[in-house]
């Protein structure tokens, strides 16, 4: 196992109050324990550029953003934790694992903001040092789930309403038409069973 | 003249010190005495999320920045001025004057930062409403010059360096193989000259 991990990609995505925060530090100790190093970022954010991108997206006073904007501001966030963190890490056989990445700008904007999957790709592929990670998971969870577990200020990407995040779920489950490495995991389970069915994908590398 | 400015949009560009501000307020001015109704914006900025993009684009402390995230924020901060500004006066039948646009990140990022021009106009037309405007006019300067008339404090993009700049007048001196309304003034004369330069074209639309 440690040497099919080091060096990989690893990405946990899917809709906000998914669980997936719990899911990538449980994932991120059990990579540990097999003696792999393994490192993982939040997307956006991490770097001090991407961190005052992310400030900028989830703003809720910024009420009138376009979805184009959006697409445009997270691929730029990535593109510096690459530069910084990622690409390095991966260069020296760590293991790194990240909190949404391309996946979620397909499902949210691509799907949910009607931008386009195809044109999220192509945006990607024409700036981004990667696209696609060794294995994309996306924890699935229907939009009453969610909620229940989100208690708490929501942010402005959070605030779009049901309509908008129930299309978050459909384009997510939509990504393994566009990449074979695209996993889904029922993710309303507990929390020990759903780090069990990621852990299965994961052995599967 | 004010049948043909309406609903026009143009763009100054050119290296820094190229003197486009000024000119800008000129060529403004004249348009307004033709009798239509104009106004100029910059770019990056003018909105509260492009002047935030702006910001973070232009702080020197951003040493490590990558020119893919350059090209992706500068894109963010046009996507979103379009929307709350250019297109809804362009409707409105205003013509508005840019002082910067998608030609300085082709001449910027695209060649003197290696990223390619073709690649800076593929993200523009897949994330912009508009990638060319009816005109472009190229304010052309040699580096010496720039160099003597900015004699302030430099912001990140303009402390890039002799080598970088020398790249970027080249990379605007090609645009007009990309399009066939981009013009290129002399910009090493005098005001008025340039003006009455600048004029010339815009009144051949």
């Amino acid at each position: 196992m440690k040497q099919k991990l080091a060096g990989k990609f690893l990405v946990l995505d899917g809709p906000d109050g998914c669980g997936k925060s719990t899911q990538v530090r449980l994932l991120s100790e059990w990579i540990a324990e097999q003696d792999v190093d393994v490192v993982s970022y939040r997307d956006p954010g991490t770097t001090v550029v991407g961190e005052k991108i992310r400030d900028i997206l989830l703003d809720p006073s910024h009420e009138g953003m376009g979805d184009n904007v959006e697409v445009l501001l997270y691929m730029a966030a990535r593109a510096q934790v690459w530069k910084e963190h990622i690409g390095p890490d991966l260069k020296t056989g760590k293991c790194v694992l990240m909190d949404r990445w391309v996946s979620s700008t397909c499902a949210y904007q691509g799907w949910a903001g009607g931008f386009g999957i195809e044109k999220v790709l192509t945006i990607g592929a024409d700036s981004l040092e990667r696209l696609w990670p060794d294995v994309t998971i996306v924890l699935d969870v229907d939009l009453e789930t969610a909620r229940r577990r989100m208690q708490r200020d929501l942010d402005r990407m959070e605030q779009k309403g049901d309509a908008y995040h129930a299309k978050v779920r459909e384009g997510f489950l939509r990504l393994a038409d566009y990449h074979s490495d695209v996993k889904v995991v029922d993710a309303t389970e507990g929390v020990e069973e759903v780090h069990q069915d990621v852990l299965k994908y994961i052995q599967e590398i």
